[in-house]
């Protein structure tokens, strides 16, 4: 593809010679003549100058610094999803149901919908049309997955699962899990039936190994466009609203409610029963201990220490309340 | 089912009309005419007495508040708990093995036991009387599944795994994998062999995508009834007393020995070689650096602030020796 | 085995008879005659006087105290490693496809690898010479399965994914999975396509449900000998030098650079971006916020108190820098 012809697919205007023919995309300091590249993050500005790129997406206060066709962006990062997506070859999943799946009776397999090897789908179950059952997928009974849906590979739906459109959800995901219901009764455990189910928005990501219970009573709910990675745990009844994105091993714990367009840090927890609002950000394994009612960024913890440093540090804080007395 | 044969079913006294027909449950602000509801969080009192619900399970005390009958109970939650049971759909597994699972010549399955689609069992494996084992289950060598234990969808036992009766395991968890053994000799790792393998008690539950890794030398032990939540990591030799509930992503290393009746909050760690007593508690995201030996609660960490102040309470905690020295 | 053999076979000398026969491995308060043990970790020093073992392998200036012959080490936790190899029964996976196997017709397996039941691989991926491919592994496109490498069980490789030699993978990994990559755009998430790869050197050992994303541009890299520990996050762009080890669920984000020889607490995580040089020690649960240029051990975190004790430092954390400035 010529650097006029992606120019104009993204809606972009270029600065300088507009002829290069690009073949990929690669960062700033790797790419060479036949890459498109860009620069979002400030920090890379100084690789700008020396990039062998043959075209960047870049900002226009940036753009005499390129030493090649730059396309004129006022938001580089999303521009190039859009053109790294255009060199992206994904796997073709043909239509139709593998041999080796197993699939109940009862379940409906919609118009164009892949289902892959070894795949089951338990009763009342609906895949969407266009949607893709990767290989080993597991769907227990009354799960519905959304036109065009992906479900990549390994991926299970235990029972009452609901999938909007497009939703992509990686290996290793358990979705409709029971929640983690217990009443403590004669010295033991008793189990609370888990009744509820699980609904997910149109457009939202759910990465590997994440796993999102099923609600006691009433769903366990991810609005539309909500953005999971890996090994996050989502409990019962929690509602994240639309747009939030969590990063890798954070974790809600039951009835707990998160607003919309949040950003929850990697490793960060929020107990149960709190409220955040919308446009929260939380930092890296900060723990949400109560509701939040004002957008802004939150963090807890202490910072890094020379270990030796932070052992002083440390058995000072065990005497704080007594040193502030003394204060 | 009318409200009189539920309490008596539940062994409970009815203050009020006992005449109305319950056909599900539901929390007290959502619950409809021929709901049951429940009281046991005392912050909810204030919805009791604005409650649609036909009945609901409350304690004495707050009966007169409720606009309808009132099941007495000491226990509500548990209480509820079997009530919820009794309206509870659970999906029929019928007895039998799936024409598509593979299963070694010298495993055995017991009577009732209901072996799914696209399960493997290995050799001299046992499936007890009455067990389930889910679609896409995979049972290694020399493992034992109890009497009636369910092991719902795409669970692993690896090796030498025993699983007492009624347990119940969720998708995803892993156990008996190796434990993470490593001698370092001559500049690298050199692997130590886990011999051992895992024992899991009566009626224990174990969440989605938790992992339980075998001995090295010995077993890893659950006593019964321990209730174990998703994504939770629990090491070779690990040893945890009956009745002891974890919360979601809580991690306990190698050869630490919990007690009874524990509480480990959701995110919380145990180091390795340690003891805890029976009857301590942990909050979230606390880790615990020695052993306990009284019981209560213990707590790490430091609270959710806005970001901007954090960062300050953080610097000054870097400077805490020179302060304390100084004050 | 007598002692005499053992020794030579490890070309350790023996304190003492070595014409005891021994059959297992055990630690030194569960040892019988028959047993070999070992002490490495000098708070076991009491237990080797009074140990039942008919051998032990120990540190020279300990073996006076051994009630039994002694096999003499400067490495004993390598040396029993070695021994406890001897002794260990692993499985036998015998060459060949299992019938029950879907497998692309580009894909190839090589001489003498062992592809289990229920497997799936897919296009263009290789399985090499004498490698083990577990029940329920899903291999996807384009990946690479080094020479005497194990995927144990229920493993996905979803694509462009290369392992090395005498790799070991447990059951519920997930290498090459989508990284994390999403742009802002009007109002909602827009995803970077992901377009590299995931590169696993020779002899590295990765853990149950541990995840690892493949690239966005460019690969994900652990080298030679990097050991992972179970539910480990490794984001897209990661680089793991030689010998590093991590243990539980510890997390990376995406673009960091981790050195050689390190050693991560399990639990810890690290930001993007950063580098932390070789021979790093992290702390459990420490959270590592800037790059490090200096071997050592670093931590955050506060210690573990009795709550009641801990809410009243917690509360003085949030006045530390009032306090500092009227101190």
């Amino acid at each position: 593809m010529i650097v006029r012809e992606l120019a104009e697919r993204l809606g972009l205007g270029v600065l300088g010679d507009d002829r290069a023919t690009i073949r990929g995309v690669a960062p700033l300091d790797r790419a060479v003549a036949t890459d498109l590249s860009f620069l979002a993050n400030p920090k890379y500005r100084g690789q700008l100058s020396t990039t062998s790129a043959g075209a960047v997406i870049a900002p226009a206060d940036a753009a005499e610094r390129a030493p090649c066709a730059v396309l004129v962006s006022r938001n580089p990062y999303a521009d190039f999803a859009r053109a790294a997506a255009m060199f992206e070859h994904r796997p073709q999943r043909s239509p139709g149901i593998h041999a080796s799946a197993v699939i109940d009776e009862s379940a409906t397999v919609g118009a164009g919908a892949h289902v892959g090897p070894l795949v089951f789908i338990g009763a009342r179950s609906i895949i969407g049309p266009g949607a893709t059952v990767g290989p080993g997928c597991v769907i227990g009974e009354d799960c519905v997955v959304g036109e065009g849906a992906e479900l990549v590979a390994r991926v299970t739906l235990v029972v009452r699962v609901q999938i909007g459109k497009r939703v992509l959800i990686h290996p290793g995901a358990v979705l409709g899990a029971d929640g983690f219901g217990l009443a403590f009764d004669q010295g033991g455990w008793l189990k609370v039936p888990q009744l509820g189910g699980v609904r997910i928005g149109d457009d939202c990501e759910i990465g590997a190994n994440t796993t999102i219970d099923r609600g006691a009573m009433g769903d366990t709910v991810l609005e539309n466009d909500v953005r999971l990675d890996n090994q996050i745990q989502i409990a019962h009844n929690v509602h994240i609203g639309a747009h939030t994105a969590m990063a890798g091993c954070s974790a809600v714990a039951g009835s707990a409610r998160i607003g919309r367009w949040c950003l929850i840090g990697g490793g960060a927890g929020v107990l149960g029963h709190l409220e955040i609002c919308d446009k929260v950000t939380i930092t890296a394994m900060s723990l949400v201990t109560h509701s939040i009612k004002s957008p802004g960024e939150y963090s807890s913890g202490t910072p890094l220490m020379d270990n030796r440093a932070w052992r002083k540090s440390a058995v000072r804080f065990k005497q704080l309340d007594e040193l502030a007395r003394r204060g």
